[in-house]
């Protein structure tokens, strides 16, 4: 297992520049207010394809040889990994492969298909989807590109922390959405070398807690098919994640579906700016756990902000302890 | 009837700068290629109180002297310049009475009694309105700042578009909604001083183009209630805004509601910001006129972000043509 490293980290930033934006730092008096601490939104919302995960995925695709990139890249994935890696392959010229669930919501795929990437559907189930993935690779080649367990994608997440620490100067903490762990290593792994005294912590949904409940136990937990409005957030942990979380996070916080949602709609209100569920846990546990970041400057990530415009979660009720 | 010099832009430049925020510009390609056009957004729904107003009504407010202050200031307003005042008058520290017909939203009402705002309700008719408003002024002394017909308030809104430039260079137009004219009149009075060239549009709904028809016929024409679901927009022109809109502007377009509907709806999903529909009417022509700015370096002014977030517009059917 290859751990990068933060020269791998200045490498992805210069490789994928061309590709992405330095998104913005926003702030909300409102919001400093009612925490009690100075809050930092570096807005990933605003990324291209609405997600920091084309960090990582324009990072692997541009880093291909000639030869390998001719081949393509693929993935499995029906959401922002998908999007980003079709942005970042169309961006370069060469073929994506997307495996996705034929359930998967419409306005997923087409967005897929407007990048330029190709579509491969499953059965909504692992064995279908390994199955499928693993036909589609051996037919095409391409290059498998993971949504987070691939040191590649790990430092070109690691951009965004590294840009934040320019943006703004004497950050106590951040924190961001815990998944899969894809953008937490990468920020762990900025951090940890060029300001190893800001502490990092991590947010996961109550109902997907497998992170947090990973952490306590010392090895990594991992759930089948959560419930939970971020839907982003469902994944496990896998080695190479766990090997960031677990020597530099401070600690996972948790918090419940209407804490999110109501998060969200706060963010949404206060601040003007649309996110995704999945980028209002941070928020949330902040709101819920205030002893832990009062009188601190904190960077939040604002991981995405692809939403379903038709379908509001306020609009209609979470699932509750399903 | 005194009209304001670019001196006095500068002057409340100054005086609000504490209280108001220098607006970010965000860009999209995706609107960029959609258009054939570069647009530049100026995103006053960032700004305090969500909206452009707080520039006048800071200017207002601050530009008083202290015993004027210490009678406070009033208005009758159910939008955005009544918790843009309320909050500029909040942040002097001194009473401002606002004049709402009882059955303005409880939003607005508690936005303003959040700011510190004292709200005297009237019955929602012109007649109850100004009998209302008239007692209040005469109890209270408090100084009057009309929501655009006043040359503190558009100076005010003038330091926008001063901002925009300096933010962009080479613009050939900017473009702004209308209804009363305050903020078309204060981009006026900018541009025209500092940058004669920039030609300047205003973007009105077809169903309140009251201001339109006014530009063609060479005189203010005020409507009676008229029906938009940009609900800024349904005020008349009156005579300081319509010296600068008649000297300055190069033409008014207009948009019908679905289109400006559908503009906003686009707005949230590609740029990620929360626009109220008054703030997408320009956009909603630009679409609807591509000949007019293909091809051209375009500012918006994006006026505000104030919008009910359980009840958006493309979940109800828009009145049409009643």
């Amino acid at each position: 297992m290859y751990i990068p490293s933060f020269q791998d980290v200045i490498d992805a930033h210069a490789r994928i520049a061309p590709y992405v934006h330095r998104t913005p730092v926003l702030t909300s008096s409102y919001l400093n207010e009612l925490t009690g601490a100075e809050l930092f939104f570096k807005c990933e919302n605003f990324q291209k394809a609405a997600a920091f995960k084309v960090r990582g995925a324009s990072n692997a695709v541009f880093g291909l040889s000639d030869d390998m990139a001719a081949l393509g890249v693929a993935t499995h994935s029906s959401g922002n990994h998908a999007l980003s890696l079709a942005y970042a392959a169309g961006r370069r010229g060469i073929p994506c492969h997307v495996v996705m669930p034929y359930t998967a919501p419409q306005a997923k795929k087409d967005a897929v298909i407007g990048y330029g990437g190709v579509i491969t559907e499953c059965e909504p189930s692992t064995s279908s989807r390994e199955q499928v993935f693993a036909r589609v690779a051996a037919q095409t080649g391409a290059d498998f590109v993971h949504p987070y367990n691939d040191h590649r994608v790990i430092a070109g997440q690691g951009t965004c922390s590294r840009e934040l620490v320019e943006q703004v100067t004497g950050l106590d903490a951040v924190i961001a959405p815990i998944g899969g762990g894809g953008m937490i290593s990468g920020t762990c792994l900025s951090l940890s070398n060029i300001a190893p005294d800001i502490k990092i912590y991590a947010a996961e949904p109550e109902q997907a807690d497998d992170a947090a409940r990973s952490f306590r136990a010392g090895h990594i937990i991992a759930d089948d098919a959560p419930v939970t409005v971020a839907d982003g957030l469902k994944v496990p942990l896998k080695e190479l994640t766990w090997h960031f979380v677990s020597t530099y996070v401070t600690d996972i916080l948790t918090a419940s579906e209407q804490e999110i949602v109501a998060a969200m709609r706060l963010t949404w209100a206060r601040m003007k700016i649309v996110m995704e569920p999945s980028s209002a846990v941070p928020l949330a546990t902040i709101l819920k756990n205030p002893e832990v970041f009062a009188g601190k400057r904190i960077g939040i990530i604002v991981t995405g902000g692809n939403v379903d415009l038709d379908r509001l979660p306020w609009m209609y009720k979470t699932q509750q302890g399903e």
